[in-house]
């Protein structure tokens, strides 16, 4: 492949994103099925290259890269990591600045967009080897930003809908950290959470007892 | 100023790197004044432009960098944030990845290097209004990346010499976090810490009784 000087002098800078939700309460991370060369029919994470005719950051390339490739306006997104060097594209010198991005399940994105030739769900778990480019890596870098946030006591409020129960939450962190936590050691944790506001009088009624349904206050930062 | 085309469509992208040393056990962050335009006579980070012909990454870039207008050459670097954007450099779209690294206090540097008029050791707080381009805020969350780690329980051994007593490391911990340790709890804390080696027989002798020296373990990771 040649490689012209312009782009020797000037590197290609791409965002690429590692887009998570929740599907039956397990963790998934949204794969692209590339379209176009490099890496035909491989799949990767979204991502795209940085238009500063367009974007006035990386954060908006890579929010303009979820609409036009997977449809997704995200809600919630956040820096991981930037990688570089001359072999990690074969288009030349190349910077990725990965991002991860919470979404709820129910905005899961059901068509594949341009330069996209399928989407899919996958268990973010072991995908290390099997990414076109660096993505794996990225996926795994993303993957233990996002887990250490909520060890530490983040709450991935993103990954909910509106309004949850208690028990949908403790699921979403089993989710994302992979393990089974006690329901009330969780509860002690969570009782005094500034950032969840009880919705007076709204509950989740079916086969069990009504389950109290929280909203998260307007201030609430992940 | 005139935009070529060519600097529309490709971002300049740099490194900055907040350099910490301890001073008379204070922490300290280098600044240097730069000689050049933008921003001629202003106070800064070092840092500098990405040369994909010289560096197989933006690690490299920052310690090249680092080595040409401070003369330092760094033990321990780590990537802090990217920032970007239209407006951030008046040369045009532009990128820094920034970085802060650790330096012993004795190998802190004495003369400026390439496009640096004058290097100065800083206090790093409140310094968030007084550097060029958006360079506080890069060093405040260098300091605060740095902090955390602390916090989280990493020992900063880069900031000291290779033979240090468990005094001298209070004291490193105690300059980073801005904050008074408790000697005890502190002792405690490091007590089965796989990460420092005891030198047996090699003490500190000086006009209090003397104390023993320590170094880190081979496999020490910060």
């Amino acid at each position: 492949m040649q490689i012209s000087t312009t782009k020797k002098l000037f590197p290609l800078v791409t965002a690429d994103i590692a887009l998570f939700t929740l599907i039956d309460w397990e963790l998934h991370v949204l794969l692209v099925k590339r379209d176009n060369d490099p890496a035909p029919d491989r799949w990767a994470l979204p991502g795209g290259i940085l238009r500063p005719d367009l974007d006035s950051s990386l954060d908006e390339t890579a929010m303009r890269v979820l609409k036009s490739k997977v449809g997704v306006d995200v809600r919630y997104l956040e820096q991981v990591t930037t990688v570089s060097g001359p072999h990690r594209d074969p288009r030349g010198w190349s910077i990725s600045t990965a991002y991860y991005a919470l979404l709820p399940g129910e905005l899961v994105p059901a068509a594949a967009g341009t330069s996209v030739k399928a989407i899919g769900w996958c268990s973010p778990v072991d995908l290390e080897d099997q990414l076109a480019f660096d993505h794996g890596f990225l996926l795994s870098e993303a993957l233990a930003r996002l887990r250490q946030k909520v060890r530490q006591g983040a709450l991935p409020l993103h990954l909910l809908s509106d309004k949850f129960t208690l028990t949908d939450l403790q699921r979403a962190c089993e989710a994302v950290l992979g393990t089974r936590l006690d329901k009330g050691a969780f509860r002690r944790l969570i009782k005094d959470e500034p950032s969840l506001r009880l919705l007076p009088g709204k509950f989740l009624r079916g086969p069990q007892r009504p389950a109290q349904l929280f909203e998260a206050a307007p201030d609430f930062r992940f």
